[in-house]
């Protein structure tokens, strides 16, 4: 049978697109490939695409010059999660302490996880948090200054 | 500074998790690594795990052996994509076809895409949605019978 090989687009719906902007393109670093008042995309790490949306303004079917995008949208304190390298836990840290990110939950996963990556889980509305591997050593759950 | 590797998990918060699972372990294949009363977890091609959570039973903290998780949650008619390879297009819409998931709309993305991969996009609720590579040519979007 086909496989799929990975998921590509993982998608969190907003309130606030210009707090949210500032929060992934901040602490985290990303760089939008595409953004206009609705919506914007991030790659991040050449492997994934996130994908911020304008809470409620997605509800009706987008006609493009290729087709059509049914209507989609979400809320909730969402949570998804981003690799990091293991090395780069305590370059992480520090910046995020930087930026004000607080680290609401830390959690060393008991499956361990041996390809040195580290897990960072970014919960939406405006709860984040972070790092651990594909099997995860360690998972912090952060957020951001002010909440 | 340090980098994001990817998105590692993507997550989906559902009503009917039997009726979940059945959807992604029937006609997109997957097989859960992980699966308990709350929750299950699928390894997508090697390359990203998405889980699917019962809606509304993740609100509490869960005290773990190696720390804690804050509460998570989410609803409404959510999108996400898959990644899959170009020259399984075609297997992929027999095999959707069989089970009979019904293609909802179906988009060849303006810029393109050289990689030879197609992006499936599914979006949560009971709308789902498909094929495009990372700089996607065509996305099909799917519902599965009975909606």
């Amino acid at each position: 049978m086909p496989a799929l090989e990975g998921v590509l687009e993982t998608v969190l719906y907003v309130d606030d697109f210009e707090r949210a902007r500032a929060f992934y393109e901040g602490p985290l670093g990303l760089t939008a490939v595409y953004a206009d008042q609705r919506m914007c995309a991030y790659d991040v790490g050449g492997a994934s695409m996130l994908l911020l949306f304008r809470r409620g303004e997605s509800l009706k079917t987008v006609t493009m010059p290729g087709g059509t995008i049914p209507p989609h949208d979400g809320n909730g304190p969402h949570h998804i999660a981003f690799s990091i390298a293991a090395d780069e836990l305590a370059g992480w840290e520090t910046r995020l302490a930087d930026f004000g990110v607080a680290i609401e939950g830390r959690t060393t996963w008991p499956r361990g996880g041996t390809s040195g990556r580290h897990r960072w889980c970014a919960a939406a509305g405006w709860r984040y948090s972070a790092p651990a591997s594909r099997l995860p050593p360690l998972a912090l759950f952060l957020r951001p200054a002010g909440r």
